[in-house]
Formats: structure tokens, C-alpha cells, sequence
């Protein structure tokens, strides 16, 4: 099953989190891709590390839009590690893994950082062995056509329009 | 700050999860209060109960709608005692909690089987202390004005309008 956990509200990465600790929970094992996030920033990575059953990659430990120096065609390149490592995935012939999380790879996908049709591919195949989870912003209209389960975190209500600035346990 | 996950889509107790494992993350102390929740069912709880800096309280092991043979009075009764749980911890002193998540507690507030003025009175007291989170669906216009931060988990794509069945891993 493909799940999809998009908008511009709060909660998109957090319930993967919890959809993995759920996984695990059960035994299950997980695969955890991460792009653009700081090792030692979130607080999760901390306990997600010390977890039995779960791998985590991490792959272009900035957000784009701290990376405004770098132009797209090396940005794109510094994403091929994360392409490389879901090709790989699919080359397993056993089942490694009941839930693979794709954290903010709607993001690459928006900003044409990952060619579309390929990752469309590989998470066509890959979903036939395990549940995806593809996490971020500006998913796009084929992989919201391709997705069994769609949520929009939708903010109703966000204190950073009062001025109040990200904290950590809450935005990290 | 009080934070909300409501809606009809999935992720808001998976978000709560994740929040929680980001705080424990970052050495910070968690309170997880759910209702209506099955002890040996749900995945999370098995992680959960494992790490340290969390304390888990769960009551009202059953949801109200597998309830239908108790009546409101006698369930009421039984949401008594996670107020009770409530109430004594707005009686510590000092601060036990950077995070207390009080899962399903809309659903209760919703059907009136807890009191809608008392829970409000205790929520702003301990939200002095300690960042809340609320989950479930039907949150109380109340609810939504006093939060800082409310999230509405939209329902865009469910496999279940396709007659799929709640699964191992995705839903407990």
C-alpha cells in the first residue's frame, strides 16, 4: 500500500514516526529515508537509532531552502544518493522490509530534484513488497493518483503566525 | 501550548506518537493518557512502555461505538478515572511533564462522557507547566479556540472506501 502524508501542516513526519513505532510494535521491520534533515537536529533520530528492526538513512542533511547557494543541478545530484539507495531496495528479492518511509520526498519530487517517472517505478515495485509511506510538502498529481491512502495535514491554527519561532520536541 | 489533532483522516494519534518520540529524543519527560484503546492491540504501545522518561495511563480499554451495550452514564463513569488522572496531575508542584498527550480525549468531550468546562479548567492549568497535546476526532469549538496549534488530519484517498480492511501495522 502506498500512503501518502501531505499539506502544509504540522504532523507529516511525526505520523511517520509513529506509523513506524507502530510497525514495530508489531515485530515488523522498517526502513527509514530521510531527506534533507540534520542528524543531530530531530529529536526522533535519537530513539528511532536505538530501535531493533529499523534502518535509517539520511541523505542531503539540509533543507533546500537553507541550501540557496547551491544550485538545482547539484542539488539534484546530492539526491541520486537517495535514488541509488531505492534502486537498491528493489534489487532485494526477498521481503527485507514491511514499511519503508520516504520522508520529505515530495519535496525532491516538487522541486524536480528526483526524476518523477523513475521514482514512480521503483515505489510501484517496492509497494508490491511493502507498505510505503512518502512523506512532504507539493506531492504530485501522478503520485496522488498512484496512492492508496491520502492524508492532508491541514493547518487550521499555527502559532508561527503570532511570531512564535520553531521549538525543540515540537518542530524538532 | 496546547496542540490539536483532529479529523476524519488518518494520523492523529501516529502524529502524537511521533511528537512523543521527538521529545524523548531530546531527554525531555512525556505523559501518554489514552482512552478507548485495547492495551495489547495497538503496535505503538509495545515501544512505547519500553523507553524511558515515558509514563503510559490508559482507560477505557474499549471504543465507545464497540461500547453500544453500556450506557452513557456508566461510560461517563468510566472516563472518570483519566480525569481523576488528570486532576492529580494538575496537583505536582513542580514540572513533571514537558509533555502530556491525551489521546482519543475529543471523542470523550464530544460525547459528553467527561465535562467540557472541567476539562478546559485543567487543560489551562497544566498548559502552564507542560505542552498538551489532544487527539481525536470532534473537537469542541472550545477546544479549538483556546489551542495554539490544531491540525486537521483531511481525509483526501482511504482504501477503506474500497472495502480494505483495517490492517496490522497501518491502523493498531
Amino acid at each position: 500500500m502506498l500512503m501518502l502524508n501531505i499539506g502544509d501542516g504540522k504532523g507529516k513526519t511525526t505520523a511517520s514516526v509513529g506509523q513506524i513505532i507502530r510497525f514495530l510494535g508489531h515485530g515488523f521491520k522498517v526502513c527509514f529515508i530521510q531527506l534533507f534533515k540534520d542528524n543531530d537536529y530531530y529529536g526522533e533520530q535519537n530513539i528511532l537509532l536505538g530501535l531493533e528492526n529499523l534502518d535509517f538513512f539520511s541523505f542531503v542533511k539540509k533543507h533546500p531552502c537553507y541550501l540557496y547557494n547551491v544550485n538545482s543541478e547539484r542539488l539534484a545530484n546530492l539526491c541520486s544518493s537517495a535514488m541509488d539507495k531505492l534502486r537498491e531496495l528493489t534489487c532485494i528479492n526477498s521481503k527485507k522490509y514491511d514499511l519503508i518511509v520516504l520522508d520529505e520526498f515530495n519535496v525532491a519530487l516538487r522541486d524536480k530534484l528526483i526524476n518523477e517517472d523513475e521514482f514512480v517505478a521503483l515505489i510501484k515495485k517496492l509497494s508490491q513488497k511493502s507498505d510505503i509511506v512518502v512523506t512532504g510538502r507539493g506531492a504530485t498529481k501522478v503520485l496522488i493518483d498512484i496512492a492508496d491512502l491520502v492524508t492532508e495535514m491541514k493547518e487550521v491554527k499555527h502559532p508561527y503566525k503570532n511570531g512564535v519561532q520553531a521549538r525543540k520536541g515540537i518542530e524538532y
